[in-house]
C-alpha cells in the first residue's frame, strides 16, 4: 500500500513536473476584457501531440460564451476552438502525425471513444465530450481545458485533423469550427445540383455555407439584414440576396427551397424560413442567439405547414472534419479573413465588432504575433 | 350577352332546384350545444356521389373547430370528418363507385389539382384545399361545407375512399382522420420491426398508432397522464406505458427511440420528447392544442440535441388514404368506439366528456338513429 501510494504520488509529480507552459489571452470575467494570460497545459501523453498555434478564428460562440449569454462560464476563460498550426512534439504512440505536421483543432479534443455516438465517428453528440475550452477534462484529473488564442495545445491526436500542405493556412483555422458546422448537414441532407436552397445569416458560418452549396451546383438565396453584404453573395455565387428588412425581396419565396441552413446569432423569426420550405424540405438549426433572445417555435407551425422538418446540427465528427478539410483545400473553398494581431486590446476590440456586425466574416488571430 | 346571362340564370337556378336536403347537428356557436339543423347541400354533379351517412367519428378538432381554439369559425356548423356511409346516388361520369356501395370521407372534399402537392398524391397540402366542413368551396360558389353528423353528403367520388364489403362498418369512421393521420407518418419514416418508437397521448389518434406500430413489429412505448390507461396500452401491444406524472416511470429513455407520434391534444413539453430520440430520431407533432395552450420549442434546444428532427404531418392524401383503409382492415386494425345517439343533447354532452379526458378512445355517433 505504502509503495502503492508512492508511485502515484511520483506518476502525479512527473505529470506535474512536466506540464507545458503556455501564454495567451484571456477573460477573466463577462466583462470582455482579454488580458495576457499565463498557464500551463498536460504533459504529452503517448497518444498525444503539442501544437504551436499559429492561427486562432474568433467564432461567434466565443463571444457567447465570454459573455455568459448560453451558461454561467468558469473564468479566467482562454476562448478559441478554430486553431491551425504546426506540431512540434509527438508522444510515443502517436502515428498520424509527425513533428513538423500542420494539424488543425477544433471545438473538441476528446469524447468517451464508447458510446453509440462515439462508434459512428459522430463524437460531438458524445454525453462525455471534452470541449477544447470552457470544459473539464475527465482524461486529466477534470482541468479546465483553454482554447487557442494561446501559443500552444496538447491533445490526443485522434482529435487533430491532418491540414494538407498546399493549403492556404492563414484561413484554414475557421474551417474547423464555421466550415464542418455548415458542411456537415448540407452532406448530410444530401444538396445537390439544381436544388433550391437558402442560407439565413450571411457572416463567418452563412459564407461558408454558401461557398458549399454553390460548389454543390445548388442554386442558393442568401438572407441578410443589411445591405452591405448584397454584392459578396452574388460574387460567392448565390442567385439571390435577400434583405429580410425589404417585405419585396421576400415575396413569392413560400414553398419553394428544400433546404434552409440558418446561422443567425440574433432573434428572427424562424418560422419565415419553414414557411419557405416546399414539402420534404428541411430547416436546419446551426447558429444560436443568447439564450434571452432565442426565438421558439410554437409547435402547431410544424402542422400547419407539415411535411417539412427542422433539427439542429452541431459541428462535425473529427472523421467527418478531416473529410471537409480536405475537401475544402481541395476546391479552393476558404472564408474570408481579417487578420488581427495577437494582443489583448485588439482582441477586445474584435469581439465588440462581432457584436455590433462590422466583422464582414471572420477575425483570424495571428498567433505568430505574439509576444 | 342576354342569351348567355339567360343560361346562367337558367343554370344556377337548376342547380339552386337540385340541391339536396339535409339534416343534422349543428353548433350555433361556440357554446358548444348542438341542436337539430336542416339545410341544403350542392347537386350531384357528374363527377359526385351522394352517401347517406350511416356513423360519424367525434375527433378532438371538431371540439377545437367549435369552441374557436384554433380560429374564428362561421356558425351555424355542423362538424364530422370521419365519415362512412352508402352510396345512394352517383353522377353520370362516375366510375370508382356504384349505388349500394360503401364509402368513406376524411377531412377533405377537394382540392386543386393543379399544384405540386395534387399532382404528389398529398392533397391536404393544397393550398386550396376544400375541407369536409369549416371551409368555403371554391368549386360550388364558395358555399359553406358542412360535415359529418349529418344524414347524407355530396362530394367528387375522387375525395372518397372505397370501404372493403368485409369491413367492420361501425368502426371504419375514425380510421378516415385518427387513422391516416398516424398511419401517414409512421410509413413515411419507415417504421420497422424491433424500432424503439413512442406514442405521446392515448387517446383516439394515439391508440390508432400503437396498433399500426405494433403490426411493424416495433417496440411501443406509450405516454399519458393517467393510470386509467394503463392496462389498455398492454392490451394492444405496447411494451411499456409511461404515466409521465410518474418521474420513475420516465428514468431511462433519454436518447433511446428512433421515431415519437406526439397526439397531444393540450399543452405538455414537446423537449420532454426530443430529449428521448436517439441520433436521427424523429418526433412527429400531430395533435393539437387550443391555441393559447400550444406550447414551443425555443430552437436553440434542436442544436442542444442535434442530429434529431420535428416535424408535423396532417392526415394523408387521398390514395394513401385508400392504402391506409385497405390496410387497417386486411389487418384487422379498428379504433375502440364507444357508439352514441344522433341526438343534440348526447353529442353536446359527448364534447363535454372528450374536453374532461372522459372518452377512452373514440366517440362514434349512429346516424341511422337520426330523427
Amino acid at each position: 500500500m505504502t509503495l502503492l501510494w508512492t508511485v502515484a504520488f511520483f506518476t502525479t509529480a512527473i505529470a506535474q513536473e512536466n506540464r507545458i507552459p503556455s501564454k495567451g489571452f484571456a477573460v477573466f470575467s463577462a466583462d470582455g476584457q482579454f488580458k495576457p494570460y499565463e498557464f500551463t497545459r498536460h504533459a504529452v501523453g503517448d497518444n498525444d501531440i503539442e501544437i504551436r498555434i499559429l492561427y486562432a478564428g474568433i467564432c461567434h460562440s466565443d463571444v457567447h460564451h465570454v459573455r455568459q449569454d448560453w451558461a454561467k462560464e468558469q473564468f479566467p476563460m482562454v476562448p478559441g476552438h478554430e486553431i491551425a498550426g504546426r506540431i512540434v512534439k509527438v508522444g510515443k504512440n502517436v502515428t498520424k502525425f509527425k513533428v513538423g505536421d500542420l494539424a488543425g483543432v477544433g471545438c473538441m479534443i476528446n469524447s468517451c471513444g464508447e458510446c453509440e455516438a462515439c462508434k459512428e465517428n459522430r463524437e460531438q453528440y458524445c454525453s462525455n465530450v471534452v470541449y477544447t475550452y470552457h470544459s473539464h477534462d475527465q482524461f486529466h484529473d477534470y482541468e479546465f481545458t483553454q482554447g487557442g488564442y494561446s501559443n500552444n495545445i496538447v491533445l490526443t491526436e485522434k482529435f487533430a485533423v491532418k491540414i494538407p500542405d498546399n493549403a492556404k493556412l492563414e484561413k484554414v483555422a475557421p474551417l474547423l469550427c464555421a466550415g464542418i458546422t455548415t458542411y456537415s448537414p448540407i452532406h448530410a441532407v444530401g444538396v445537390k445540383k439544381g436544388d433550391k436552397v437558402g442560407v439565413a445569416g450571411f457572416g463567418g458560418l452563412g459564407h461558408m455555407a454558401v461557398q458549399y452549396m454553390v460548389a454543390l451546383g445548388a442554386q442558393v438565396t442568401v438572407f441578410d439584414i443589411t445591405e452591405n453584404k448584397r454584392a459578396d453573395a452574388k460574387r460567392l455565387g448565390a442567385i439571390r440576396y435577400v434583405n429580410v428588412n425589404n417585405p419585396e425581396d421576400l415575396k413569392g419565396l413560400d414553398n419553394t427551397m428544400s433546404f434552409i441552413i440558418s446561422t443567425i446569432p440574433a432573434n428572427y423569426d424562424p418560422y419565415m424560413y419553414i414557411k419557405m420550405l416546399k414539402l420534404d424540405g428541411q430547416l436546419c438549426i446551426v447558429g444560436l442567439p443568447a439564450t434571452a433572445n432565442t426565438p421558439s417555435i410554437r409547435i402547431d407551425k410544424f402542422v400547419w405547414q407539415g411535411g417539412r422538418k427542422v433539427f439542429g446540427s452541431q459541428i462535425g465528427g473529427i472523421k467527418e472534419t478531416q473529410e471537409m478539410l480536405d475537401y475544402s483545400v481541395a476546391n479552393n473553398i476558404y472564408p474570408e479573413v481579417e487578420m488581427i494581431k495577437a494582443d489583448g486590446a485588439t482582441i477586445t476590440d474584435a469581439y465588440q465588432k462581432v457584436l455590433d456586425g462590422k466583422v464582414k466574416f471572420r477575425y483570424v488571430i495571428d498567433m505568430s504575433t505574439l509576444k
